[in-house]
């Protein structure tokens, strides 16, 4: 089973938020892990998997809300669920974290709280802290800020070490998925 | 067709958001729109459906995760959907407008997510000043704040007024619904 | 909690389907029971619905794929999934019996499989004897036939009387339906 | 964009639908394409996935209907849906052509038959001329029957190649996911 990173962004992001989506999905490749975004060819979903695809041998896969819907050309294989923003919560529960570049769009926060509903690890990256902050009250524990994309896959990477070292039941998920 | 207002808020609720709920539920009642809630018989859900139930020919709809969960005995019509966190957006789509009491559920945080996303009327119900201003970000139009259920009986009752008197293409559906 | 019978069948149906659906719409709405249907302002869908409408204080239900299909007027209560052919799976978990008028449609048989699939009674009203046939090797207990509304309407209130009788844990749900 | 073969059949399954089912995951995973299953570690969806990992490089994708199912070990992305059978909406509607081996469940019949109302090409392998009648009095065009995997095999080329040729609106779908 391969490791899936969950890119997660608003559509319609600003230049800052798409550079980190590129970079991230970048990383992720080239570790070797699968980058899984909402799959439209917009904002960051597009950019995650366009810095993917820069590494050879990467896997993308997009989550799309219908069949109607462009798909992004960096997506290798769309899944299509014509469930509209229900699919928000089939991409955090397909991914093992999920790694947010951007808070200012509506579908992205219901993800971010789909995510921590069904125990997955967030990661919030360059958020404000009025945003860490709103989310760290829903649980403490799995709302993570990172600084950069590199702060992001370290700290996907110690969550990773973390779980290998004391398997527990809550987090067996995250464990068995470990590109062994 | 009838007018639904969707009551949303945390399973485990402290007694102000219980008593808003409940409060709200009987008030929705009384002028004959349809509660809906997440379905179960815990918090806020079971709360606003005890409420309306006090009413003599309410109706209540109760939009279950699962086929297992237990059903609150004040619930007419049980929606199965067996789609987890996934009915969250059928509660919203189906909502004509949304009322939260206690935003402090990553459930309920995706709900007025989805709801803003869905381009439906959002009423945060003695929500913290930090927890409106979160939302507001996303949708200043859409994102209402309420000191009270009689305060947020009123903003239902203004939004169809306002609706009633200029009908636009957006705004269709809420107008669509009025209990002629 | 409300008894709810499901009256599925195709979009574009001929005139014998329609009389049935609207007479088994009746015929449900007369015992007090809800009739739930796909909601849209065609076919089998309208028809049903139609029928409960002619008797006072009966509740019907439409499941709708998406926001945008026009709801039939016959319907008190739209759900509103964006699911597209993914609501028929909700259609069937919803309805405590699945009465079907056509088979023409392969969202309709999508429905029949479905309902099998989740335990649910199905009875097929004026259905050839290959498409009973067809039905029966899936679930020779869960798929019946009969031969008008009529006889639909006997076969479930004998399916409750069955279950009264001897309530078994798998028939617990029909059981517990009953409108008491 | 990779090209997505869907292959279905019952959990429980007979040993000449499982020997179809392996050799036709190792047929289609040799000619580059993903196999795309219910993902969970029995019957159909199990043997494709293990037919298809004989091969090296070949990308195995499995739609699970809950995160508690038991995921195929031959399974190389599992999408976690958390809807039951819901998911069989997805599969279809991700699948560019769906090959079926064995329609003695009703899940696999629902299967067919939303492939068919999503426009999908269906290939029912060894199925009995019953089966065969009954699916093509809902679409004469969609279903197609092969007496072997290879068989199957052959068709889908030469759908792939009739579509290549005459392009039209409806069959956009296939045409756009060649693997050119």
């Amino acid at each position: 089973m391969r490791f899936v990173v969950g890119v997660m962004g608003p559509a319609k992001a600003p230049k800052r938020d798409l550079d980190n989506a590129r970079v991230l999905g970048e990383f992720i490749a080239r570790r070797g892990w699968v980058v899984l975004t909402g799959g439209r060819d917009v904002g960051v979903m597009d950019a995650a998997c366009e810095g993917a695809k820069r590494v050879g041998g990467s896997l993308t896969i997009g989550v799309l809300p219908t069949a109607k819907d462009k798909v992004s050309r960096h997506v290798d294989v769309p899944i299509i669920t014509e469930m509209g923003s229900g699919r928000n919560n089939i991409n955090v529960l397909t991914s093992h974290v999920v790694v947010v570049c951007g808070l200012s769009g509506s579908g992205t926060v219901s993800e971010v709280a789909l995510a921590v509903k069904a125990g997955k690890p967030v990661i919030l990256v360059e958020a404000s802290p009025a945003d860490v902050a709103f989310f760290r009250k829903l649980d403490q524990r799995l709302v993570n800020a990172a600084a950069s994309p590199e702060e992001a896959i370290e700290l996907i990477m110690k969550l990773m070490d973390g779980h290998r070292r004391r398997p527990r039941r809550a987090e067996q998920d995250l464990d068995r998925s470990l590109p062994v």
